[in-house]
């Protein structure tokens, strides 16, 4: 049995999405159990209706909550009945809990995993990970997409190491294809961190380096993972997301302008829907934190019930390929 | 009188799309002259049929071309006889040429601005400073995007006073907004890098410093000019280039699919050109190298005449504006 704990605060859609969520997980996944953490008044009434086995369902009261507004490493150390300082708490201190999910802040959950749950032996910092849909039906993995603004190369050759062992046991991609985020493709561009760390990946036998990528050709598909210090990383992110969704709203603009173009939209309805679907971050689970000790899942702000589901099981995911004792092995050799 | 050197060599369409540009620049502006630079026999050739004002145009032959598989420093030193080397010797040497436009390697143009233009006095490095269209029917500056990979913060604050000026000079936008690429919006956001800059943008008074900006809001159109590092730049610039193109591909995928999505297509065809058109870079100008003491603008590599048409009026909209003497002017102060 697999147990996850599950922050129903701080997301735009908390808590209905995310105990929705939870409740897709737990009929669809045998051996999984989780821990609701918020208002427990609130989690009861919204679970009422619901058909879910009781049995591997927990409520854990929290009556505070962390928001955007809070200062993230103040609020972590001084919110003690948040839903997210409880939900770390019990991550922390009962074993049988192996991982974590939670739509809200970022910061305070970074915080909350570095300062309270701790890293796995000889991993400098965690870093994040989310994973991108890419134009040729598969995903692409970044590490590390915001986590750490300042890194040395020790830490970006980590991060290449957890996250290839990443999409290899969480996303079942063998032999996953490993590139650097650099202003070329050649293997002396860059500063002097990429060309540091372009020597170390080359020469790591665990890795499968495929060199230098430029951001242009981050969701053409030609690799697995990308390798990112967390500022450029979060750029290349964010970027991609919102030229994505700009374009989407520069055709929406063309398909419902007038009275004709909204004819021609209805005959190719269906097709878009499934761009949008395939573009849409909901079907797709969140941004894992490797290299914590525990398994940490950190989905959008505004997902909806799907994407809470897909974060579960994600998380659910890593602990069963058994992730963590993974990266501690890799480790414990480096 | 305005003139305006012309590298015919380099680019994917070189040298015919070179050629036929200057052809359209010499006919739309009158004050305009250009050297053309590359095989004159080929030069002579291309112009036989074309109606131009003979008295501005000149011809340096060269009959060497430094293409993408040169080190572009080596090139830069060893091609003496290459159409880049020579345009920039031409620029260097003659008082009466104020810019030069080139397709051609980004690199080799760069080391040759640097070792043998020079910088305006006062300019720590130079910059490149391409513009991109926005959502809401403008455009958005970028410095840098790519041609300083490590950065301090005086030159992110020079960054951000060149192209102040630039995009006010040459592109008639009063007071330009001017945001700071960072991770969050927040003052405190970032890196030590970021935290400073932040501060001396704040109180610079020549700058209209309106924060800091995520990369999700680049082409939103929330403000005129974004100051970078060259390395998150260049990130920024090509992860939006590459998620364009990509989503262009995609929805392109959805109207060519089947007979019906091609009649329905058929009915949008105006609409989605504009769209296309809208974002298509040959619309626009090229990147311009801000703190050179001559005007550079660097276009495309796989520029169309429409593109190189664009690169040289803005050079010589940058000349006409006094642009070089207004960054003097005001780095003499700094």
């Amino acid at each position: 049995m697999i147990k996850i704990i599950v922050d129903t605060l701080g997301g735009d859609r908390s808590p209905y999405a995310n105990i929705e969520g939870a409740v897709t997980a737990l009929n669809k996944i045998e051996d999984l159990k989780i821990v609701l953490v918020g208002h427990e008044a609130d989690i009861k009434k919204e679970l009422e209706n619901k058909k879910y086995d009781e049995a591997r369902l927990e409520i854990l009261n929290a009556d505070d909550e962390i928001t955007c507004n809070d200062k993230p490493t103040e609020a972590i150390r001084t919110k003690k009945e948040s839903s997210l300082y409880k939900a770390i708490e019990l991550l922390r201190t009962d074993e049988t809990c192996g991982g974590l999910v939670t739509t809200g802040s970022t910061g305070a959950l970074l915080a909350g995993a570095v300062l309270r749950v701790g890293r796995i032996k000889g991993v400098k910092r965690p870093a994040f990970c989310p994973i991108i849909p890419t134009m040729n039906q598969s995903v692409v993995g970044l590490c590390d997409s915001g986590a750490n603004v300042d890194c040395d190369s020790l830490q970006l050759s980590q991060f290449a190491l957890m996250g290839s062992l990443y999409m290899e046991l969480a996303h079942g991609i063998k032999n996953p294809r490993v590139a650097l985020l650099n202003v070329g493709v050649e293997a002396e561009k860059g500063d002097m961190l990429r060309k540091e760390v372009y020597e170390i990946l080359s020469n790591d036998e665990r890795i499968n380096f495929v060199g230098n990528m430029e951001a242009r050709e981050f969701i053409s598909g030609d690799c697995d993972l990308v390798v990112a210090d967390g500022f450029s990383g979060n750029v290349l992110l964010k970027s991609t997301e919102g030229a994505c969704l700009n374009m989407l709203g520069m055709f929406k603009g063309v398909f419902f302008k007038n009275l004709k173009t909204k004819l021609a939209t209805a005959l190719l309805k269906k097709d878009i829907y499934e761009v949008k679907d395939y573009m849409d971050y909901n079907n797709y689970g969140g941004a894992v934190l490797l290299g914590a000790s525990k398994t940490i899942v950190k989905g959008h702000g505004s997902s909806k019930a799907t994407s809470v589901f897909h974060c579960i099981e994600q998380a659910y995911n890593m602990e069963k390929s058994g992730l963590r004792s993974k990266i501690a092995e890799a480790f414990q050799k480096n």
